[in-house]
């Protein structure tokens, strides 16, 4: 028998398009458990915890509970935030006050690290709870899961826009020359590396990949946008936001494009502004930027639809889970088939995944450190749900010369 | 009785969702008339007539020209060229050579501006052609046309984008309090003012928008982001990269943002940069840009049926224009009505067209010149093709606290 009480659900980080899916799926299934009296949702991630400001999802009319899944963003509102010790007993004190028995936090590491936490201040005072984290992150660094939900909606985006920003420049290069596109990412390349999609044959965009998995000598990035240059009149370069140099040191245009949040995690950008201006000053070739920021999490539009019904799935997984009394996991996903692409759920500690990043395996980037493999490619193309817009070229027949 | 000769059509300029839309109303509708022998496309704009590089249309696959609407950017090549006489010349003779009747053109003033010089030496030379502007431009400044092809699409892009990113804000405005959209649109307001079509409700995004056609006082900014921020915890700015200060002098970031195309046009960007500096030194609060870039007019998938369909429209209207014996004509979209929205198209003398840039109107900017009125909603809402996407939000229905 499932223990009664009251589930509370939160969102943390980064919104992304489908963290509303995931949501969408907590509050299904928490439905259908008899077990499961209130059901509430944080104001802001854990910041609703503490200031027990919580939103009875219950009494919402259903056309806002049926919109979530295509809603980007958080819903209940996100926050960024390392709890000390005092926050967590906070947090101990509006459970006991509220009868919460099952706790649901949607988010990345971070947020692993305060379901962890918060799992562990209730078992210290001996309070039944059922604490599951639910993944979710566009940088798809979560270790123990074969991919997170929100990456395929980022890559489709990114896929998508490199597909367009490509065609641009293809058509305007004799005039603006090279084209950087900076993506998201910290301090892993797999959001840089999904723009490898929108390369469909040969000469496509995108031409050039740099991951921060790998230190960016800038003579040699020079060296390799010359060398597309040269060949074909243009060049088309996607970068992640946390570029490094060999020192270990961000790339970036101005001191003021390093912040650092609560998490200590430096807030990233600028680092195409930097390599255009080595570009102009080095090469006399003429570069532009584009830097699509949060709109590239956030596009509902362009939302994968595998990664959208398996956001809502690992929230359904998730009451599921707790339901039958199990504690201190994050559901994971376990890809069991590519071709055609099958996934399913697992579970995993909640205590390892916190504050562990996994970056992109060394057998997704070529040699040159300067593209993916088409070992990335294949890992990638099924979590963007479907295939990318088909684009046209005209034959190159010219009219005979007669002058 | 038309004139028996072939026709050659070219792109010019920054490249569009749908400016292939043109060139396929082009093709469709020269295919339909006996007068028009082969049936020739510039490679690169004007630089495929200087090189005597005409791609031939009438032999390419059906597939390629069926697909042309829904590729985005100029599947012909373009390019940003001023011409001088003698260039003109060399573009007669091979005029002469090849036995074209029939020139036309799709871009914006400076490419009317070609179409009216090739247009005059034609005609100097006493030879018959028909010349005929194609009117493109995402940043909708043509005089003469109730709008240009290409805004429409530009301004469902960055609508949604707004939304989007401005859902993000909202969830997470307590950590990235302010956040500024840059958009494209040079030296007039039109593309940053779409973004006023994703506020639907009162305190949507966004919440301050600033169009280079009235100076930009910091002071007078940073007290308008202040008053905003104060009462709702975060704030959501879209700016034109043209943006001028008091004293006219364009907002960069940095020298190498300012860089000057063949026409003496200025490329623009790094306004947004500059703002988020200002807001972290004067405000001590946090923000962060988005800068869709070329994106913003590539987006095919977020394209207006609307724009799509007036943009092959005057590519077909060119044509029946030319082939009857009309020259020196760029075709206008004339407006019959708002409600329900209803467009028809016009002519306009080229040499008018030529040079002249159109502002957004007085009436279209609010007094505080941060935000645009009613009046320009009414005016744009039509163009976008459709409503925009609907997200939900919760109800403030809160749990009662209970410590």
């Amino acid at each position: 028998m499932a223990r009664k009480g009251n589930l509370v659900v939160g969102q943390s980080g980064g919104p992304t398009a489908v963290i509303n899916a995931s949501l969408y799926g907590v509050i299904r299934e928490a439905r259908r458990h008899a077990a499961i009296g209130g059901l509430y949702g944080m104001a802001h991630g854990i910041l609703g915890m503490l200031n027990e400001e919580l939103i009875d999802l219950r009494s919402q009319p259903a056309e806002v509970i049926e919109g979530l899944p295509h809603t980007p963003s958080a819903a209940l509102g996100s926050c960024r935030k390392k709890l000390k010790d005092a926050d967590y007993q906070r947090i101990l004190q509006v459970l006991q006050a509220h009868d919460i028995r099952y706790f649901l936090y949607i988010g990345g590491n971070d947020s692993a690290d305060t379901a962890h936490h918060v799992g562990r201040v209730a078992d210290a005072a001996g309070y039944e709870l059922y604490c599951i984290s639910v993944p979710k992150t566009v940088d798809n660094d979560l270790g123990y899961t074969d991919h997170c939900p929100g990456y395929g909606s980022v890559a489709r985006f990114n896929a998508i826009a490199t597909m367009d920003a490509g065609r641009d420049t293809d058509a305007i290069g004799v005039v603006d020359n090279v084209k950087i596109i900076e993506t998201m990412g910290r301090n892993t390349g797999w959001i840089t590396a999904s723009t490898a999609l929108a390369k469909q044959s040969g000469e496509d965009a995108p031409h050039l990949i740099y991951l921060p998995e790998r230190p960016l000598a800038v003579d040699r990035f020079l060296a390799d946008v010359k060398r597309v240059f040269d060949r074909l009149g243009h060049c088309v370069v996607t970068v992640c936001e946390g570029l490094k140099d060999e020192k270990g040191e961000t790339l970036v245009a101005s001191e003021r494009a390093v912040d650092t949040d609560s998490f200590g995690h430096k807030q990233l950008g600028g680092v195409a502004d930097y390599l255009c201006a080595q570009i102009a000053e080095n090469l006399k070739i003429k570069a532009r930027f584009d830097k699509p920021g949060t709109i590239q999490r956030m596009s509902s539009s362009l939302a994968s639809p595998v990664d959208l019904a398996e956001a809502q799935l690992v929230g359904e997984v998730a009451v599921r889970t707790a339901v039958q009394g199990t504690t201190g996991q994050m559901v994971t996903l376990v890809r069991e088939s590519n071709s055609p692409y099958r996934c399913t759920t697992g579970l995993a500690d909640v205590e390892a995944v916190a504050n562990a990043e996994r970056p992109v395996p060394d057998e997704f980037i070529n040699a040159e450190a300067n593209f993916v493999t088409p070992a990335y490619l294949e890992y990638a193309r099924p979590l963007i749900g479907g295939p990318l817009p088909s684009y046209v070229r005209f034959e190159p027949r010219l009219v005979p010369k007669k002058l």
